[in-house]
């Protein structure tokens, strides 16, 4: 049942095309950008206080990624996640490097005690932190599961403490909203090869969510579930195409299934597990 | 006659290599830099106040771009839009998403208060909005064609207020100087499919503005017309190869057919006509 | 001896996958960490004052690249390069148009004024300029060697000044520490029609300078000539395969062959001279 709701998602997505906005890093934005236009939503990518809430306000998701932060966006990711707040636009969050700074963290802080978000898409060593886990960090594109984490546990608790769904992508990628677990076991090691894949993911997810307000099927645990196989299949896609070819052309073909990603393909392929 | 002009612009783009500095958005920049090194031209991102004056003055053409605009960049845009000015650097000027918010609003007056532009290169609504027209934005990638909106018209008033060339792109591309009147019907719907395309279409636009100073033959007028026929053109041909393999292989087709473009491919495609 | 370990570097960059810290442009810092990646380290892009240093050091070595400067990430450089000092953390500077403006020249002065750097990687105009030799630049991706200047005399000029590796990349590309000069000889004039290829150069470097710490074989030198050579080798692979298709595929497929670099590849077809 939650299966058939996820995998019907995209063909809403495709009709409604939804907007939305982006405060993002300057490393995988373009891949962003594109990897929501393949999937039949449209991206805007805004940072400046002065029109950043404006912004949100004509979208229908919000996603925030602290990539690349500095002071003068994570301003503007704050006034844009009250505002999607006050007029109840889902708040996609992907703390990209939680753990890895103290200023990374801190500024995970503030936003998670500034704005409500829907979903936090994160690995498991950031999500981890944000359990308040002790957790290292190496890199952005790194971060192995710790073997003395266990995911189920952190997404439940992140998703409890914050009432949000926590998404942890990883070898299984593990979804919650605090009683339902979603365990996603697509995808393939190779899309670590390709930088911004996390990224991508968490966009798709906001194109999912941006299809959630209006409608009476779907809730963001789907949306997170949508965003997550969307990019694992594609990336399980390309692989079988592109292996051979090299990360470059891998790194093509994602966005190749991205656009051609459907219905079909989706219910053929996905690979999830009510636990 | 004009046609023929347009057509034959691009051998001296690839052999007269005019430096293009762009101040333009994080999103697509790399595509703008690719594109315009593909067109023979070479492509120059510099923004911050305390060069961006001198790098223009170094330069062929300055292209404007409000993608992602921020108070720091735009101090840029101005300083180098005057300095040009001084010099008579031609400026193409891409008003991103103006209509979408106050800011992009304010910021599109701002720079057309104290730059004079050569060339306008926006979508309807944009134009529309430049024109006093009312009209809505939705996104920076699907703005349609609002039917209550004549795009020769909207080109015809932005260009006589401004003196400058207007292109509004579109299903039809239209650019006018006022008096002289293009169509331009080569393109397809893909294009939308891939981020910066319009972004592209003004760097490529800026590179063809490069060769205009210094020749007797061409004015900004055919500066518009090839850099939009030479996008549309790679687009219908990356189209042909690549519709079937996904929009990542599509995008990477355009590049490839403007760095094949030449006289020959533009004669034997461009789908032009003086109204 | 020097060819053999310039060889061998990549199954251990393959093995250690260093962490490499790049404050850089946002033109090419997609195409950087991709490329990082595919030689099989790991990127960080990390440049807000708040966490630069500390993101440093955790790194293996850190990259500054000056291609799109702004008074924000200057001191986020200075930061950083200090920390990697004090650390004795390798320092890879990129002074990407130095020549072209006085905000680039000081800027390159003030970073070696403050900075120790390991390896300077630029093109024969910015290396002269550093070595105070008058030179100009046009672009920076157009960069011509200046007849009048002699690279070899400009790269050791340069090592002995800044007790630093200097590597002058063009048709032959230059390294040497003062004493020892190397003379690397692959490469392909396409790879100038692709925006970037100087910075993942560097970035390159800056992965193999993330293993010379840790290792009693090799040393910064090493590192240069196999940062360069790795580029210069997938750009034959890339050409041979791609040139016909266009720049967009060359592009990919330079990727797509850093990926698949390993000392077999390297051994084949490395065109290195000491002299």
């Amino acid at each position: 049942m939650e299966k058939e709701r996820v995998v019907s998602m995209i063909e809403v997505v495709r009709k409604e095309v939804p907007l939305v906005h982006h405060i993002t890093n300057y490393v995988t934005v373009n891949d962003c950008a594109n990897a929501v236009l393949a999937i039949g939503a449209s991206p805007i990518m805004a940072d400046d206080i002065k029109e950043t809430a404006d912004i949100t306000s004509i979208s229908k998701a919000l996603v925030l990624n602290i990539g690349t932060l500095n002071e003068r966006t994570i301003s503007s990711m704050i006034a844009s996640g009250k505002k999607a707040n006050e007029l109840r636009i889902p708040v996609v969050f992907d703390p990209v490097g939680a753990g890895a700074s103290t200023f990374r963290n801190e500024t995970t802080k503030r936003i998670l005690d500034n704005v409500k978000v829907s979903i936090i898409r994160a690995n498991l060593s950031e999500m981890s932190y944000i359990a308040g886990i002790a957790a290292s960090t190496k890199g952005v594109d790194t971060a192995k599961e710790d073997e003395g984490n266990d995911p189920v546990f952190v997404a439940k608790s992140v998703a409890k403490m914050y009432h949000c769904i926590a998404a942890v992508t990883g070898k299984v990628d593990i979804v919650s909203d605090g009683e339902r677990v979603a365990g996603l076991s697509n995808g393939t090691a190779l899309l670590s090869k390709v930088t911004g894949t996390g990224c991508m993911t968490s966009a798709l997810t906001g194109a999912f969510a941006g299809i959630v307000a209006d409608s009476l099927e779907y809730d963001y645990f789907h949306a997170a579930c949508a965003g997550i196989s969307s990019m694992s299949i594609a990336g399980e896609l390309a692989k079988r195409q592109f292996a051979e070819s090299g990360t470059g052309s891998f790194h093509v073909g994602i966005i190749d299934y991205l656009s051609k990603m459907d219905q079909e393909l989706m219910k053929e392929y996905i690979n999830m597990e009510i636990k």
